[in-house]
């Protein structure tokens, strides 16, 4: 059976400030919880409309029509779970660092996490201007990657400011990449969907880099910010293989 | 002013099939329409609230309201173009060509177009069971892009057969791409979402090639097909660079 108290929180919960205030977040779909509830995070409620067969007491079986009532999909998938956001860890100083300039768009960061959880980034670095990696669009996006990704939204001029790291940015007028020998730990910084990196934190990049253009070069669109950044971290990894 | 049979048509042509009896496809926003003006493509009828100083023949000017009523997006751009669906030229044996089986997903294939417009990859071979080009929702992606890559849809397997290039193919588990001598002329062939690569097509693949992952090895996510489209074309593009 569904409250009115339980809907009323689940619906705060697609908002930045009620996540923040509840210290929850939204998931959606059997297979991401599941793969949630092996996590260290910590459930706060499951409402399901079939049982998952864990502690009784946070779960919560509704019927079909509850669930469409409660879910932010259109088309929703059996269950609906709150859990406890995370405390960001430290963030570590031994490996490669993504750190994202104000990116926008949820699709892009749920992308970027999944790039960053293949490719053993440990640590995702977000400008406080970041989509907020707990937006329910977000989540849905990074199918469970979310759990080993350690990701921190700081004052980012002031992190890039203190790291001892060298620090790389993707720029449309960079070095080519193919020529640069990229280090095994470093801070690779991707910019805004459309301004790219801005001008401020351009101040502490020491190397820009680009990945080249193949194409009619009169075009001039750039690369989506996810994929740009599959090719970078690839292009990081590849070296040291 | 728009009448109701403009409506009806350019209703109509959110459809496959409609597209198909009509020849036309839709555009939206101001941006990717004066790109698309500047290609080959030829113009059927433009629905803008502010004129675009072309042929007043083609120009119907509306209101914001009007302009609400057709655009499919929730957030309509100030016009509406209807252009007629180019005939797909031959495709040509003399480079790289990607190949997509049963790509469902209309974002991932406008994320592809951008791709391989961006790698000089000219020609795109969509199995039939790939979403089609022309949908609303592949063009708002694509940017522009679509106007310089030709896509053809094709019996895949039959392409496959007679082709005289070499065939590579994205598998989970083929050999690490950074190990293997990529050709500057051949095939990649990337699968469906879901699926990766069919059983019927796998059987015309010489070499299957895969993504080196580095995170944490029991997690059994993939890669999405658009993110590790732009690893592999990278990979391509970089060798003959």
């Amino acid at each position: 059976m569904l409250s009115k108290s339980h809907i009323k929180l689940i619906t705060s919960l697609k908002q930045k400030k009620y996540r923040l205030q509840h210290g929850f977040f939204v998931v959606e779909g059997v297979k991401t919880i599941k793969e949630l509830l092996q996590s260290k995070l910590i459930l706060h409620a499951l409402y399901t409309t079939e049982s998952f067969n864990i502690d009784a007491k946070n779960e919560i079986l509704i019927t079909e029509v509850e669930l469409k009532r409660i879910s932010f999909l259109t088309t929703p998938n059996k269950a609906l779970a709150i859990f406890k956001i995370p405390e960001a860890k430290s963030i570590g100083e031994n490996g490669l660092i993504l750190a994202l300039d104000a990116v926008r768009d949820p699709g892009n960061l749920g992308t970027i996490i999944r790039l960053c959880d293949w490719f053993g980034v440990k640590d995702l670095v977000c400008s406080k201007e970041t989509v907020d990696c707990f937006n329910p669009k977000v989540i849905q996006a990074t199918m469970g990657s979310i759990t080993r990704v350690n990701i921190s939204y700081v004052d980012l001029e002031r992190f890039l400011n203190e790291t001892g790291l060298p620090i790389y940015g993707a720029f449309m007028d960079g070095e080519t990449v193919y020529d640069i020998q990229l280090p095994e730990k470093g801070i690779l910084v991707m910019g805004n969907e459309a301004n790219g990196v801005s001008k401020e934190v351009e101040a502490f990049i020491n190397t820009k880099v680009s990945i080249p253009r193949f194409g009619d070069l009169q075009a001039t669109e750039s690369l989506n910010v996810a994929t740009a950044t599959a090719i970078l971290l690839n292009e990081f990894r590849r070296v040291n293989f």
